[in-house]
C-alpha cells in the first residue's frame, strides 16, 4: 500500500481508514476510506512494514526526507514509536487545536481508547537533549486539565519522559518566639548569641554552632535568607535592620539572594520550613509541619529557586529530578518574577 | 589563662606548651613553654572556655575580630571545630610549608597522632558554599602523596567533605569489525542501516531503531560523537568523513562537543565504553570490561566533560556526588585542555 505527500501530510486511499485508523488509531479520516497520516505516522507504518512506500520512498528514505523539511522530526519520531511500542494510540494534535497552541507535540489516548474518543492521558512535549527547554512554558502546561509530559530523547536516542505538575507546597509549621532576639552578620552568616530556645528547637531556624545538640549558651547560626526572613517579620534584631541583611546577601549572591528570599518567604508563609538543601545541590528541602526539631521526619520537597525567564537544559533537568527520585523527594521549582512564586514540580515517568 | 595576638596569631605563655600541645595538639611551642596559635585554634579554646581572653576578647568578641580580618574565618573554624570534634587533631600548615602552597588549610593528623608526628591523613581545603572552586587546582591536590580533601560549608554552617582523587579509569574493552559500515548523518544523530552486527553487539555503540532488542534490518543510531569517533579511526564511512560529522557536532554543541570528543576518544583509548550519562545529568557512564551488550555490568564511573578552566559552583559539586553516590558510580570530571585530559574525582567523605 502506497501514500503520497499532500500538504505537509501522507494521503493515502483504497481502505486505509478501516485498516490503519478503525483498528489501529492512525491517522484522521478523510472523506470516502482515504486517510491523513501526519509525517511520524506514515514514518512508523513504513517503518512496520504496513506501507510500502510514500511518493516512491522507503522508510529510510522517507526518514530522511522528513528529517530534513519536518522541524524536531527524528525526535517526535522516536517518542511516536516507543509510545506505540508501549501499547498507546497516539496523534499530533490538529493544527488550530488548544494542545497545538500549548506546545504539545503528541497527544497520547488512555490505553484501550484512541482518537475516536475525547479522552487524553498524556499531552507530550518533544525535545532532544540539547534543546533549551522555557521553564515559564512547561509551568503553563502544568497547569492543564490532563498530565502533561516532557519526552527528552537523549543523544544516543534514548528516551526519558518527565512528568509536570503545579503543585501546592504548604504544611502547618508556625512558631511563636516569647522575645526578639539579636544577631550580628558575621562573614557570609549570622549569629544569634542569645536565642529564645524555640527558634531553633521548634521554629527550626539556623543551627546551634555547638552542632546539632541543641542550643547552648553557644549561639545560632542562621543562613542569611533565614536572617533576612527573621529581621523583615520583625523577629530578629540586627544592625541596620533587614535591609542590611539583604544588602549583605545581595553583595555575596547578586539577584540570586533576592529570588532565593521570594521563594522563602512564600514557602514560610505557606506553613512549611525550608531548610538548605546544599547536599542536594538545590536550593531548599522543605518540611511541611514542623513542631519541634527532635521530630523533624522526612522533608518533602526539593526546590530550586529559578528566575520566571529560565530556560532549562534537559540533562540539568534530568540530574534534579533523578536526584530527587533516589532520595524520595520531589523535585520542583519555584520560579521567581518580582513577587511572584510559580512552583512546577517535574517528576520521572514510565507511561 | 590569656592569650595575646602576635603578629597575626596568638601567643599564651605560662605552661601552654604542656596543657594544649603536649596533651592536646594545639598550636606551635615557641622557645620555653610559650606556644603560638593560629587565630582558629585560639578561638577553639577560647570557645571550650579553655582560654579565657585573647587581648581581653572572650569566644564572640574574639570570633568577630577574626572574622573581620582572617581570610574566610568564620568557615575554616567551623571546620576546625568538626574535626575536633570527630576525634581529629589538626593545624594550619606553617607558612612557607609546601602544603600550603597546595592551598590546604588545615591538615588533619591521622586519629592517635599529632603536630608532632610527621604523618598527615587529610589536606583539606575549606571554601563556604558560595565560592568558586578552580577545578585545576583540586585535580593538582588530587594528585599529592596524602589525601586532598574539600571541606564546603554551606549557609547553614553544615558541612560536606569532598574526597578527591585522580583515578585511572581503564578497562579491557576492544573490538573487531568485519566490515565499514555506512552511516548518515540524520537530524542531531548518524544513522547507520545495514551495520555489523559487532558495532552493536560486542562493541557497544549506538542504539539499534527498533530499540534494545538486538539490530535488525532497521539499522542503529549513534551518537554524533560515536559517530565521529568510528569515522576518524577508519570505523565508519560517512559523507564529508569525520569532518562532517565533527562540523555537525560543533553545529549544535560548540567546543563542548570538541572536548567530548576528546574525552570520549581517550576512554575508548583506555578500553573503557564510554555510554551517555543523560539520565544521571553526566557526559557518559563508563563500562570498564565489555565484551557482549547482553553481559554489560555495572557501569561505574560517571563522567563529566569541563574545560580545564573550569570553576566549580560547590552546589552543583555536592549534587553530582550526591547522585553518583545514590546510583554506586564514581563521579568523575574529565578536564579537557586541547588533546590533554585530567581526570578528577570526586566523592564523598565520612572523616
Amino acid at each position: 500500500m502506497d501514500g503520497r505527500i499532500e500538504d505537509g501530510a501522507v494521503r493515502v486511499g483504497g481502505d486505509a481508514r478501516q485498516r490503519f485508523y478503525d483498528s489501529r488509531g492512525y491517522g484522521r479520516p478523510l472523506s470516502g476510506d482515504a486517510l491523513k497520516l501526519a509525517p511520524v505516522e506514515a514514518a512508523h507504518l513504513l517503518f512496520r512494514g504496513d506501507l510500502d512506500a510514500v511518493d516512491g520512498m522507503d522508510f529510510r528514505a522517507y526518514f530522511a526526507h522528513a528529517t530534513e523539511r519536518v522541524e524536531r522530526f527524528a525526535v517526535r519520531f522516536l517518542v511516536y514509536a516507543d509510545l506505540r511500542g508501549r501499547g498507546f494510540y497516539l496523534a499530533p494534535p490538529r493544527e488550530g487545536d488548544d494542545h497545538a497552541a500549548e506546545g504539545a507535540d503528541l497527544l497520547v489516548f488512555p490505553r484501550g481508547s484512541g482518537p475516536w474518543d475525547d479522552a487524553v492521558a498524556y499531552r507530550v512535549r518533544v525535545v532532544g537533549e540539547r534543546a533549551s527547554v522555557d521553564a515559564a512554558a512547561l509551568a503553563t502546561a502544568a497547569d492543564g486539565p490532563d498530565d502533561a509530559v516532557l519526552a527528552v530523547v537523549d543523544e544516543e536516542s534514548d528516551i526519558t519522559y518527565l512528568e509536570l505538575a503545579a503543585p501546592e507546597i504548604a504544611g502547618s509549621s508556625g512558631y511563636d518566639l516569647p522575645r526578639t532576639p539579636e544577631g550580628a552578620v558575621l562573614g557570609d552568616r549570622v549569629l544569634c548569641w542569645d536565642p529564645p530556645a524555640a527558634l531553633y528547637e521548634s521554629a527550626f531556624f539556623g543551627r546551634p554552632l555547638s552542632g546539632r545538640e541543641g542550643v547552648g549558651d553557644d549561639g545560632l547560626q542562621l543562613s542569611l535568607v533565614e536572617a533576612a526572613y527573621l529581621a523583615e517579620t520583625g523577629s530578629l534584631s540586627v544592625d541596620g535592620g533587614a535591609a542590611a541583611v539583604r544588602e549583605h546577601g545581595r553583595r555575596v549572591e547578586g539577584e540570586r539572594f533576592d529570588r532565593r528570599l521570594t521563594a522563602y518567604t512564600a514557602l514560610r508563609t505557606a506553613g512549611v520550613v525550608p531548610k538548605t538543601g546544599f547536599k542536594f545541590g538545590a536550593d531548599f528541602r522543605t518540611y511541611a509541619d514542623v513542631e519541634s526539631v527532635d521530630d523533624l521526619g522526612h522533608s518533602e520537597f526539593l526546590v530550586r529557586v529559578l528566575p520566571a525567564d529560565h530556560a532549562f537544559a534537559p540533562r540539568d533537568l534530568a540530574l534534579d529530578v533523578r536526584l530527587a527520585g533516589g532520595v524520595r523527594k520531589e523535585m520542583a521549582f519555584a520560579l521567581v518574577d518580582g513577587d511572584d512564586v510559580t512552583v512546577l514540580s517535574v517528576g520521572r515517568l514510565t507511561p
